[in-house]
């Protein structure tokens, strides 16, 4: 395990934009059941109940559905620079030092070459609950208060790309980041790839953009406690509407279980929970699947719905 | 977060001695539900079904019940090195190098005030399921054989020490281990401290000896997926008569969900889950529970049970 | 199986006194979720989402705590009619009819020795969810809302005697229940029976006295579709400041799983989860638990706490 | 609620022909966790561990799959003898009185028009389990071994049939069955029924045939105590190769969890939960769905897989 492995310690938070804030915010805050921090200007900032920042959500009013940026939290002050030299001298596109969301102090920003937009951070605010907030328990960072489907902290997110295997460089090269596993497509290509920055066994995927589009997003997920929690909050979701596109079920890769909703303005968000699994080896081989092996559907034989291979956010002509 | 903290990448085993090897060992594998390994001399090997090296568990006949060892593994070769000279450099008894158990290679090995024995290797090997054991999903290292209460990994241990302050030092001396949540008594003494070397909440806790023991075990701790997998344990001990001492229930400290026995030589093991929680963050500061907190009891109300506070093995004329 | 044991077809609602309405009903319907059907005069009627009648329980203010009435619903006219007839021959006390609450029609009042008042009726009015509460799958009464513990249904009470044979000659004759489990006491005394009308395990328990008070109430119950149910509520339980008893267990009589809590006045609610445990067996033997079985606790090894045995509703000077 | 209704207590047993009988046992005593309970001529005798008569299935060596008859307990000597007389009076093929399968009395045998053998008997042995059998809890019929999927008791089969509504006439006739849910399609037909016979939401469900076969069965169903153990057992059946269908999902109709797998020799075999969803109104009205509704697919939006339509054993050639 490569020393620079260590610099960062955690995704931190995803912004997402919508083209139907309201709706999109009444969705994450009532029915996911995250908690609103705060709010500013055409963003609100969300966070499940056992984040410990600020934040792990940034919803803001775009005319466009998608990813805004994705941040990672450094393990130290020294760790974020050396970071930031890598990053510099990689060839990777730099947008530079800018102030951070609210919690958090001065990240510095850069792209993949998809256009998606990182940015990497060392100095936050631990979230202090306000009275109302305040768990009876005092080592979770917020009370449980149970709402909705209430997952308890960020957990991954999915880009897509047009090249998986320059994408995987960039991850490798900038936040120093492990594959845990991968898809090799019978074209020799990448079809995906799953990274980790630390003992979980994934904190960011990459597809293979397939629906024609560019700086896309696939989805975004929080974690639950426990597979019932997904169960429930299939019952809830129906309740309330929102389109379930596919789950609850288990990945075959990952093994993850899962269950997949669109947000009222398109994004496809995810619970997930992955048991007992962390990757605690510090020379992990990646775990490589084949094209007919994918095939094969998730763990249990639930062949991939179509949308699944299409849809990212914004939506696209060719796809969805 | 201290760079040294990255040194080392994980509990990896425990030496566990029984004075009744036959019995210990059917109930470990066809109780417990864990995989043997392999056997020599006195010793047999086991593991968990997602464990990723040889053995997590050696068990070993013995005159005693008890810990015989602990071991951990480094991050890398050079690590390693470090650690060692950290360890030469800080006082604490050296043991040296041995060669390591059946699985791993060479291993340093050293101890704690209270002589409980620890041990650090890098070279390892990986666990290659023979064909019965082969899993349908090849991102596992083993078969789900479903057997008995079949936790998915080592998870923790527990040992006893007269001074845990002094353990502290210790553990972060020699593993660069930091403390995330911890008993402060009134008398100003540490009742109890919870380390971890990653981003699990720990992976090894240290609580006062009360029962007039020196170098004893409080329990040995495996992982489930679920809380289900746990309930449903209940019912294997229970029908196979093995003393079910508390739970299940949900500790206080770190919100683990959890259930003690003691196996049939009086060594206590536990089965735990965590959901979803990890320490993410890598300036974590630790959380300290007051003894008026801890005499609460667990985290719906249940008083902890008197033998919890006494028993560890071996057993003791005072405590047991 | 007598032709009689047909006759009543549920358990149908109970009605609970609370000397301190507001908060009881906030707690019945924000925390423990039940629904609010309907409110007149000095009473609250409330819902599990998937019972099929107006109410399954009836808060009334009142100076005590306590058990108001009882009601079960006929299998049909004729069935009322008959059982009627008996309770009238059988010598135990009539109130005689009386018009049913709202929901349903009229209805036959009696009380057991003890004071416990009963009712019996036929006519109903199947719940019609109004627009917010119209759930969306037509097979089950109302809106999964998901809000606070969300019990599915009624279950079962639990009524305290100073002589629980008799109370069982009561149960046989008036509304031809059976018993399914029971404690004999090393006395020879009956220390509580298990009864059922129909093919649920229990829908009344009663146990003997031992507080010193007449016509209480041991506990109420709601039935949750899952374990993890009954976990979660845990939590709620704990964060809103509940007093928690004592659970979540399993109780090795009829093996449910439970957790006890005392609502803000003191009457003990609990919720339970019987898996697919039914009664099926229409020559089902009594299952005879002796005194020394009882004491070994609960199915797992929990000694029932103290107040178990001695705290009802009203409370009493000698015991809670 | 018809008197009539009360006549016959719960399905019993069902026998299951097997073309490949070494293997199917195989699979349904390691891998599905049934216990054999005897063995004599063609046939091997099941239980589920909380099944309380000899066996609930009955396992026979055949040339074909499918199903060898229907058993349902009377609640009395005197209701088996009214049923025997309505079902004489009703027209309906009549076989006759047979010499009972091992661990009951005499059967009184009769066909449905589509060629299944239903019997109904009254006489039996409550289960007494062998010594490695006898479960620690009283109240349950056996230990609980947890090897394989180890449901808890049958719960129900789902039979093919020509013309549903001339099925219907003929569970409501001959059995006192009632109607709980079932489907209307757009041509008027029933598509399918779910009856039941006490407060089970059904104990055999019939839909229309399409695969061109007669006299077919589509699945048998056991019931397990959670949702979480159907999880468990999907991860069981792939382990062991078993051909998964479809599943862990939650139905529209009915609302239950399950599970469908293909045992060995292709006779669809189900694990379902049903949380603690009863029916228990006496008045039930059958919930009716659309051809519509039904197109929607499960509970949660998952399509329902085309082999659910068409395979049924034995298999045709038009189907499968």
């Amino acid at each position: 395990m490569d020393e620079q492995s260590f610099d960062i310690a955690h995704l931190a938070h995803v912004e997402l934009y919508t083209d139907r804030f309201e709706e999109s915010l009444d969705f994450f805050v009532n029915v996911y059941g995250l908690t609103l921090s705060g709010q500013d200007g055409e963003s609100a900032y969300l966070r499940a109940w056992d984040d410990y920042e600020f934040h792990s959500l940034k919803l803001t009013r775009h005319h466009t559905t998608g990813i805004g940026h994705i941040a990672y939290r450094a393990s130290s002050q020294a760790a974020l620079e050396r970071r930031v030299a890598a990053i510099e001298a990689s060839g990777f596109d730099v947008i530079g030092w800018v102030d951070g969301d609210p919690g958090h102090g001065r990240a510095f920003r850069f792209k993949d070459p998809f256009d998606h937009v990182f940015e990497i951070y060392w100095d936050t605010v631990r979230y202090a609950a306000p009275d109302h907030e305040r768990p009876k328990l005092k080592n979770v960072a917020q009370r449980y208060h149970a709402r909705g489907a209430h997952p308890r902290r960020i957990d991954h997110l999915n880009l897509l790309a047009e090249d998986v295997t320059e994408f995987r460089r960039f991850m490798e090269t900038c936040l120093g980041s492990r594959v845990t596993e991968m898809i090799r497509l019978d074209n020799g290509r990448l079809g995906g790839a799953w990274f980790t920055i630390n003992n979980k066994t994934y904190d960011l995927a990459c597809t293979e953009e397939r629906g024609g589009g560019h700086g896309r997003l696939h989805h975004v997920t929080y974690a639950t406690d426990t597979r019932e929690d997904i169960l429930r909050a299939a019952d809830i979701f129906l309740e309330n509407g929102i389109h379930i596109e596919t789950g609850p079920h288990k990945h075959a890769i990952q093994g993850t279980f899962f269950l997949y909703v669109w947000e009222p303005a398109g994004n496809r968000v995810e619970l997930a929970n992955s048991g007992a699994r962390l990757i605690l080896a510090p020379d992990w081989e990646p775990v490589v699947w084949t094209e007919t092996e994918r095939k094969k559907g998730q763990a249990w034989g639930l062949k991939t719905i179509e949308t699944f291979h299409t849809h990212g956010t914004p939506p696209t002509k060719k796809g969805h």
